[in-house]
């Protein structure tokens, strides 16, 4: 299995902050999240407040990154992260279908936007699932829905419609899958998940469907659903100046370690939480690093 | 008096980018400090870990930012803040020896490095000053010493030599002032000040010198001997998450508000002092703003 000194998760601004930081400090380092970088920040128009490079645009300030990314030989793994898994000395990480340990693992994945739907958080592992690649194999045969709330949703749908027996997709904020004769777009509002044991329905505002799993998929997701034991504050990660989560090891920055969600607070949070990896490494005996001071 | 909604004190990208965040929120605002910017970051050789510059050279990082500040039309103040007080509803601020008003007041003032003379705490404001512009007029036609840690410090003497009747000029860590007739350029370290109830001596490791005064120069001075009142932890200003101090409306951010001593952290956590004073100032009813919302 593969092992990294420090896992990042999340290619925002903040992930990505963490990951030069980290390269930097010559830490072997996994960066895995949306090849494309953040959505969110690729689609800002004008960005009036990121220090140094005066009304850039959100393109191009992912494409000055990414070339950063590419001039130090970092490497994105575009995987969903479904899981974080903490064993005392180390991780465990749910990658798509794999597992990948690290030995600091820092979370930059971005807030969750909106609100859950009822039933949601109640039937998580029973039924409810954020991650298609992660959890497909086991609806094979079945009936399932797929909300579709990141523009990835669509691509996910697809490969799902070659494992299960029938998706039933709701566009609720993105594009819909490619026509397969399995898949059927229904442009319905869901309101709640419901079932015994395991999930059985989805409520919409139009309608109730029998389905077997319901694959609810966000851009981020929130935390608790990550990292079991993970101490929130509302939709966020607490964490303190250092970028600290209750959990040694972990740091979270960026949107989900609170607000203001600025770009260069993100990014500031980021080289925060990648130094406060490299001292922890360090204070467990880790320290083969060859590198520069801090400044 | 004038009167500032937001005064940002330190031109280093902690000042900088409170700056650019506070105008583009529409604030009225001060940004004082050394017009050359920071001379840290001046002098910087290479910047490997600022997101979206990569290599940067800390030359061309700071012409960048002053570009910014230029487009925005934020002015730099190119004063010395000798001091910051408190008065419930709004700070006082002495820049060199006029004083402003704010309502917010942002501290971006660096580290000070290095660690105090024995004595210069004890006879602060009895002989020992920070500030040659705040208090040169008060030792006229005196003898005063003045220990350049900073390189702005030969310039202050020869300010002080048209006031004094004598300067002896030690360059700890400076260049040298022009000749004058009436200062002395001794290259002794200074080891300790000395008086009773003012101070009367400077101790050097060579010799002993009778003085009314001494100033000491450097880029940074404590954060105590700035803010009376302010909580601090160690060397730094103590703050929280949102660059909050112990004071309502007092903001701290970039190394004097913690290590790890980073550009693009002094960076994120300006946007942060900025956004919290923006914050302090809507809720005391200062809601002026038409400006744009947090991304």
């Amino acid at each position: 299995m593969e092992n990294y000194e420090i896992a990042i998760i999340g290619t925002g601004p903040a992930g990505i902050s963490a990951a030069i930081t980290a390269k930097v400090r010559n830490k072997k380092l996994l960066l895995a999240g949306s090849a494309n970088l953040s959505e969110k920040l690729s689609k800002a128009h004008r960005i009036d407040n990121y220090p140094g490079l005066p009304g850039v645009s959100g393109a191009d300030l992912a494409a000055n990154l990414k070339k950063q990314l590419d001039e130090l030989g970092i490497k994105i793994t575009d995987k969903h992260a479904g899981g974080i898994y903490t064993f005392g000395d180390h991780f465990s990480i749910q990658l798509d279908n794999d597992f990948v340990d690290a030995q600091a693992v820092i979370i930059a994945g971005g807030i969750m936007q909106g609100k859950l739907l009822k039933g949601e958080n109640e039937f998580l592992g029973r039924g409810v699932s954020y991650c298609a690649t992660c959890d497909g194999r086991l609806y094979q045969g079945k009936k399932v829905a797929v909300l579709g709330y990141s523009s990835e949703a669509p691509e996910e749908a697809e490969y799902l419609s070659e494992i299960v027996n029938e998706v039933l997709y709701f566009p609720v904020k993105s594009g819909v899958p490619a026509e397969r004769g399995n898949i059927q777009v229904l442009t319905e509002i869901p309101t709640a998940i419901q079932g015994d044991m395991k999930v059985n329905t989805l409520v919409t505002d139009k309608s109730e469907h029998k389905v077997d799993c319901v694959f609810v998929l966000r851009d981020a997701v929130p935390p608790e659903s990550l990292v079991p034991g993970i101490e929130t504050d509302g939709p966020h990660i607490k964490v303190n100046l250092q970028m600290e989560t209750n959990i040694p090891g972990l740091y979270a920055c960026g949107d989900i370690a609170g607000k203001p969600y600025q770009y260069i607070k993100a990014a500031g949070q980021g080289n925060v939480a990648a130094l406060s990896a490299v001292r922890y490494l360090a204070s467990r005996g880790n320290d083969t690093e060859n590198d520069q001071k801090e400044r």
